[in-house]
């Protein structure tokens, strides 16, 4: 007879975006379980998938938030923040793009598209390898800029120039005249450093799949003007290619964040899936091993959730560990239910009843812990 | 291992008011279940609690749905559905007492509650005893009146008479003026019949709790008025106690619908929990017998869904067969949980997202067949 035998239950939500963070959501589901099983093993991963929420998540494992003042895509001066660890003998640094030259920031997406630019991550990165860094973790993903990454390869060194020798700026506005690339004052630390992208776009950088023809519009890019600055970005990366010997263009992963997967990969650096990062880092398998149950969650689901989405990521490893992993969602799109059934030891909605959006995530916590609470007794109750 | 053994499963729904019938309810999760567990093995015993929807789940059962013409509570004439068994040598009766004098008869509701009478349900029951029924079941509940059963005893021979000897009108207005009534031409085929009353009210016919303090106001009863209707009430009801020589007024349940709980009791009848009389009929016990887990349902939950109704009578008969049950309800008062987690194995919202109430009921059928399958999902993970 198992009855009411508590299980070791694995919380791994990434956050609930714009209403909990990853943390305060383990917080909520744990305190659910434990209103249905008292003496429940909770083992909390919260999760995160490389872009808002991943420096909030890799910082339970320690290490320190640490700001700087840098540029944003619009050119004016804002704060971001990034994750600093000292695990090693080398520190170890996680930037959020998005934390520099994010979609949210008004003063940016007052710029026009064409006038944004990568330069202030650039200039992150050149503080921090001056600070002795040679491990940068970057999560892409919410950027308002298409610069192909030209911003932050300026601010590491490449020099971009017209006809008449003159200096361009690092923007779509810039690239137009761009004649010469200049890439021999490019920072030789880089050589030196390890960059690990993390981001879940597999697009090229130009071409019916590329930064601008996929992410354009929604920067703000007009459906008109997709082919001149696709152009643009074509022959920045072939001049690029041609200057240092190598290519990314190509690669996929290389039209995240408007072609920063692009610079960062002709960088050296290698693309890999945020959430399985993020993963390692929380020691996810580790709190699988041994475990009864896995919840995971996130604010929306659909088809999206199983294209490298922290859920789809934790239930894939809950599996190979023999796991069933259960998604709590802020709304479940019943379309993706086929496919998502075949993931998830079921996926349910926070509201109990009838809601607006506006009321339930203003309730999150409560919901999710009530959810919890629920999805708890009937597994205490199948158990029997 | 028991991985993925189907699950034998008590569908046990009430209706979804206003959105679906219980058998529809059924179909719904268990098509959901199906999607779960291919060889699920199904027990459906759609439910009511004596209200709206009691017939249809009774006449799961076999018997007849039959119509007669009857008068409305305002008089106006209507159609009125009961339900006919032959199962035994005489034939039993089933009447919703709302299908006569319901709260949703416009015309009734265009007539002030002063001026309704439960006339209209006497007389279906004249012509059923004429048509040789001596057994009756009727459901209490949604009705518009407010007489005390006046009309009902009426119908069935009483006489109500002003001081002048004049006769009444079996409705408040006319009970205002009663100085005597006169039992001796009610009709005696009464005395031979057996009258199951269907109703979960336990309040008296007068008094603080009775019919018109408690009920009247959703009736159209203005607060200044209840202490004269109320008294109204309390003398009819003392000159027929007087005459007949038995009482009922203080009885529980005499004071429901507007006081037919204690005209029927009166005449002999006796008050059984609609939902139980329903969870005999249609053989939830014998259904929930080795069974695995029970699922209910209804439109709405909260505290009063453990007062008796047809979840709460569900989840009582299972308990005590071991079987563990699950509520889905179209939305589920989160208030109320604490006192709802006490009795169902975990609480299930239709919505999987923010929604409208319009666009649940509207979509009832498919998200109660997703959550269905979305908690058989849970169920069979959590087997292991």
């Amino acid at each position: 007879m198992q009855r009411h035998v508590p299980p070791v239950v694995v919380l791994a939500p990434d956050s609930f975006k714009g209403a909990l963070t990853a943390v305060a959501a383990c917080d909520a589901i744990a305190h659910g379980l434990r209103r249905a099983f008292e003496a429940v093993d909770v083992r909390a991963c919260p999760m995160a998938d490389g872009g808002e929420g991943t420096l909030d998540a890799l910082l339970t494992q320690g290490g320190e938030r640490r700001t700087l003042e840098v540029r944003g895509a619009g050119g004016t001066p804002r704060s971001a923040h990034f994750a600093w660890f000292a695990r090693r003998a080398s520190p170890e640094v996680v930037v959020e793009s998005a934390e520099v030259i994010g979609i949210t920031d008004p003063a940016a997406m007052a710029v026009p598209v064409t006038e944004r630019s990568s330069r202030g991550l650039g200039e992150l990165m050149a503080t921090l390898l001056d600070a002795g860094v040679r491990t940068f973790l970057v999560g892409l993903g919410g950027t308002s800029t298409n610069d192909g990454g030209a911003g932050l390869l300026s601010a590491l060194g490449v020099g971009l120039f017209d006809a008449a020798g003159l200096t361009l700026p690092p923007t779509p506005s810039g690239l137009q005249r761009l004649a010469r690339v200049d890439t021999t004052a490019l920072d030789p630390r880089l050589a030196e450093s390890t960059l690990t992208i993390l981001s879940d776009v597999t697009n090229p950088l130009c071409g019916e799949r590329g930064a601008t023809a996929v992410f354009g519009p929604q920067k703000g890019v007009p459906a008109r003007d997709i082919p001149e600055l696709d152009a643009r970005l074509a022959r920045f990366a072939g001049l690029l290619e041609a200057a240092l010997g190598r290519s990314s263009a190509t690669n996929p992963g290389a039209g995240a964040a408007g072609g920063l997967g692009f610079a960062l990969q002709l960088l050296g650096g290698h693309v890999r899936s945020g959430a399985d990062v993020v993963a390692d880092w929380v020691g996810l398998d580790a709190a699988l091993d041994g475990a009864d149950w896995a919840i995971t969650g996130e604010g929306q689901s659909d088809a999206q959730t199983l294209q490298g989405k922290a859920p789809s990521v934790v239930a894939r490893r809950a599996r190979a560990a023999g796991v069933p992993t259960t998604l709590l969602s802020g709304a479940v799109d019943g379309a993706a239910l086929p496919e998502l059934d075949q993931v998830f030891a079921g996926c349910f909605g926070l509201p109990a009843g009838p809601l607006s959006l506006a009321d339930s995530m203003a309730q999150t916590s409560r919901l999710l812990s009530e959810r919890a609470q629920q999805i708890a007794l009937l597994w205490r109750a199948a158990r029997g």
